[in-house]
């Protein structure tokens, strides 16, 4: 079927094919793509850019010393195909798969890991100078989107790199998006050089003509000297690189093997750190993804004739936000909405297409937008940060100094909190219960159900200190009604009887009240209370159960420790009574899989649950 | 005494000032600066250098109306004095008195807080874009070091700014310095821009010369644009902030108050965002302080007259780590130092002198460091990075992703946990046991005395996993013997008998000890157990004194939600048989103060402890 990829056998395979072959092998490769993640889902728009970019690495590079760091990683398919990973794609992002990221257990050629945005020339500069360290010769190499480049740790590192001079090779895939249209200054230049391919052709000419002006003694030298300084920024279309220390080299074609390799071998020629400004085309070679590289971005199975995608119209926690915000700001023109290059996966594209002027995306910045949503709230707007809850962990600091010391009234739509599913350990939202409780001067909310986003978005606008309201991907599986009034660290007794209650927060009641069915099967009846506070925790409620004598199971989306249920067991402890607190979550990193299988795996699924009751019963 | 300042009314004041009394003024300021810090310590160096530049900053804006952001804000003693604050010097920092940084609290002058950073553009820029949207009219300046610009957030701020062209004012106060001599390639771009103040008339030579050009048409005009663009390039020293879409101007010198004014004046005029590149002297005026601005960056109570300071001898956990950094490094080449920007701070100048190639200041750069280290740790090194607990919280997404979840080997060495005192509530070490210890993977280790970092480096730097030191400012109190022989997550049984336990983590056992001391006057012995590991717990231990049916009184140096005490409170819990656990740290934020007054305030001295046993007995 594939008569180049079936054939291929090892990691230096690519450098023994003829320049006609290694056509038909991105070819072949590009089909492969569209083919297995039609079937599965998965990064795709991605992976189609750098078709000829991790041919070419693999051809120049021998991976069996050099190291490869590919930045955020989900652009790593073609790697995986190339490190004989080729028949794992079948399982790509299933539980107990292949990840969609590298990973150093499933191949050594994934090296280095990677998840999140903006890390990877930090990484390569620490394997870069433990090989100078000991003396080891080979050379390191740091792919990175130019949408990774507005994250600050990335310029972090950029300042890093350029200062002490380490041998190093950044290529800067520059695709124009990161998963939407790129934003920012960063942006803009690198736009003013891509527009201006023949730099490099003007750049030799003029240096020659530079070698030949004669040096006069000297103030005129001096002049002269800053006037060919002048003319070098002129034609070194890098010079924002150049100034920090590295050697730019491009734009180049990213699709163009002959170029690319030609410039990859230069590279390793380079005794210091080398950016390679590689201009690619995200969805390249499928003309749906080319058409729409943001909607196959992230993607689950579609048509790969007609590039479909079955659409789910039912109701999602994020479509329910982004619908209840444009309502509150129609009414509201202090609310403004910030996003960190996540407009469409957090629900803030109606709001973008009618309030433009109260929209930002900062880029990949969520450090910058905490902080930026601190002094809005501090002159009297009322800011309200769509973040998927893995990212704000980007922003820890930001939230305790920018907002949570000067009790600033900023809203945190935290989605994607929780299990995410197919991503994995990285992208699994199940640290915020733990870092945001320990926040003091924090309110922190979980809806139940998707209804209740609206009322919870609208208490936490009347709020005069910052709200995180945390909230899963995905919608209800169960119908609750959506709580009426909220008071600030009120729970809802839910429904049931007896000695046991299940104190579970957001989604997790849905998971909670199907046990209760079981139990109820089994002759054993529960409460059942919505934590729709995890933080202020309700006292009352919690005294009264102690005075009743009912032993607590607490359930979240969240590690363990020091989640929602470890602060209630907290509380509890400081009560002179005591009853039975048993904390439901998990215990660690969680893989990826599909929500169900994990919940199940983890005991926090309706059986799960029932299980754990049944135990404390005896 | 002072003639001026003495007679200063009110914000306006330095607007009616002629130039005179303006040079004058700027004296007495530097006069009643050093006087003050002298007696009370404090940031000295960087407040002399900015003198000038408030009181321009003060002539040229009405802060009645304009708002300032100043980046870290330890530099904001001139602002303080001239809003009406100059009576309240006499309690710097000390415990009720005035704040070493801006306090809403304090002023309505110090309209946003600061304490970390890097944070300044993204305040100020969240405040201009809320005075737009509410059409406002008025001025907005961050003020920012040009080591705070190395720090990702601010260059997050810069892609942001550009891109919108929000009226802004940015004053780039370049004094070559962060704590310590500034690195990187920013700082490289920033001095080529520094050593040529005649950039700006020939500037506009240049620009007048560009004018009479005559545009000639097709292929020639294109060179001749390009041509135009270099030359521009050429003459515009800041292209790194033109190219961001900032207007450059710069670079001025920060001690003229005429040139600072025109400038000033100018920037007002600029309908877009600015950067001002101020030149100023660190320590500017004190002879002592210009040739060690260091020294006198955070200092203590010191001799006026001859910049003498009581240097204490005393050890301190900071120099036993730098010790046996040095020893350790000797024997293990593979053993390499990074430090964000705190060399001196953290104890790592003589590792930096002996070891100048295994010695990595990154700039103030967090997030990027850990990644660094991640690096450096897989490619076999056994990097070590010095760090204050309080900015080790910039990188919690990067300690989970690049270190935890890869399980990497690299030691960090967490120091400042805890109370650090005069610093305040921005800078006290009080969330990491809560953060470290949410992170799997992570050992958390907490030395109880000076003597003990020595073993728990070397146990740190054997494990195959990431290890944290957490330990405080400042020395011991109490001799204590130093653990011989560490297990991993394995207690010491100090001393005691009895039915309740104190477990404290670090330098609360000193308090402990003396607590127990207090509580044998009174006839009740306790036992003392040093947690030398915060996690992992030691099981057997507590299940032992569960088994005994003794009590359990948690001690730390850490805000109780999450932290070491909950984790075992969590683990109790989960035990079939339970004990009484009281769990002593702290509620909320920490204000600024002697240790010894919070640690009483806050009940964590041995009276407090004593007085918290003494309940759990009735």
């Amino acid at each position: 079927m594939y008569s180049l990829l079936d054939n291929y056998k090892d990691i230096n395979h690519i450098k023994k094919m003829s320049f006609q072959e290694k056509i038909e092998m991105a070819k072949e490769i590009r089909k492969f793509l569209i083919e297995e993640v039609s079937k599965t889902g998965g990064h795709l728009a991605s992976n189609l850019g750098v078709v000829e970019l991790t041919m070419c690495l693999f051809d120049v590079f021998d991976f069996n010393k050099d190291k490869i760091v590919w930045d955020v990683g989900h652009q790593s398919y073609v790697h995986k195909i190339l490190t004989g990973r080729k028949n794992k794609f079948n399982t790509l992002r299933q539980f107990g798969g292949m990840s969609g990221f590298p990973k150093s257990c499933e191949s050594k050629y994934d090296f280095f890991q990677t998840g999140h945005s903006s890390t990877s020339i930090s990484a390569a500069l620490g394997i870069a100078r433990a090989r100078d360290i000991q003396n080891k010769k080979y050379d390191v190499v740091a792919v990175i989107g130019d949408g990774a480049l507005t994250g600050g740790m990335a310029l972090e590192a950029l300042n890093d790199v350029g200062y002490r001079k380490t041998k190093l090779i950044i290529i800067l895939n520059d695709n124009q998006m990161s998963i939407a249209k790129n934003v920012g200054g960063v942006s803009k230049y690198l736009n003013r050089l891509r527009l201006d391919p023949k730099y490099n052709k003007f750049k030799q000419d003029i240096e020659n003509t530079i070698k030949k002006i004669p040096n006069i003694g000297n103030g005129m030298a001096k002049y002269l000297e800053k006037f060919k300084n002048g003319i070098k920024q002129m034609v070194v279309p890098g010079m924002f690189f150049e100034d920090m220390g590295l050697k730019y080299l491009g734009p180049i074609d990213g699709h163009n093997i002959k170029e690319l390799t030609k410039v990859l071998n230069l590279s390793k020629k380079i005794n210091g750190p080398v950016v390679i400004h590689v201009i690619t085309k995200k969805g390249k070679g499928y003309e749906f993804a080319e058409k729409n590289p943001g909607k196959f971005h992230g993607i689950g199975p579609f048509n790969c004739s007609n590039g479909e995608i079955a659409v789910s119209s039912s109701e999602t926690y994020s479509k329910a936000f982004g619908k209840e915000v444009v309502k509150l700001a129609e009414k509201d023109n202090r609310i403004v909405a910030i996003t960190a290059a996540m407009r469409d996966g957090t629900g803030l594209k109606n709001f973008s297409d009618k309030f433009p002027d109260r929209f930002f995306d900062v880029g990949i910045a969520e450090q910058h937008a905490v902080t930026l949503c601190g002094g809005m709230a501090k002159e009297g707007l009322k800011p309200i940060f769509a973040v998927y809850s893995t990212f704000l962990q980007r922003a820890y600091d930001q939230l305790i100094h920018d907002i949570c010391i000067q009790k600033l009234p900023v809203t945190f739509a935290v989605d994607r909190a929780g299990i995410v599913g197919a991503d994995g350990e990285t992208h699994q939202g199940i640290f915020d219960l733990s870092y945001l409780t320990q926040m003091p001067n924090m309110i922190v909310m979980c809806p139940k159900c998707t209804d209740e986003i609206a009322c919870m978005l609208k208490f936490a606008l009347k709020q005069n200190a910052p709200v995180a309201i945390r909230y899963p991907r995905g919608g209800d599986s169960v119908y609750l009604n959506p709580i009426k009034n909220l008071k600030l660290g009120k729970w809802e007794k839910l429904i049931g009887n007896g000695k046991i209650a299940l104190i579970a927060e957001g989604k997790m009641l849905q998971h909670a009240i199907l046990a209760r069915e079981k139990l109820i099967d089994l002759g054993i009846d529960v409460i059942v209370i919505n934590a729709c506070f995890a933080k202020p925790i309700d006292k009352e409620m919690l005294e009264d159960l102690v005075k009743k004598n009912i032993n607590i199971v607490t359930i979240e989306d969240n590690v363990i420790r020091g989640g929602m249920g470890s602060y209630i067991l907290e509380y509890i402890n400081t009560l002179d009574n005591k009853v039975k607190v048993l904390n439901l979550g998990y215990k660690g990193f969680v893989q990826h899989g599909k929500p169900d299988i994990l919940y199940k795996l983890y005991g926090l699924d309706a059986d799960g649950i029932k299980n754990s009751v049944l135990k404390i019963c005896k």
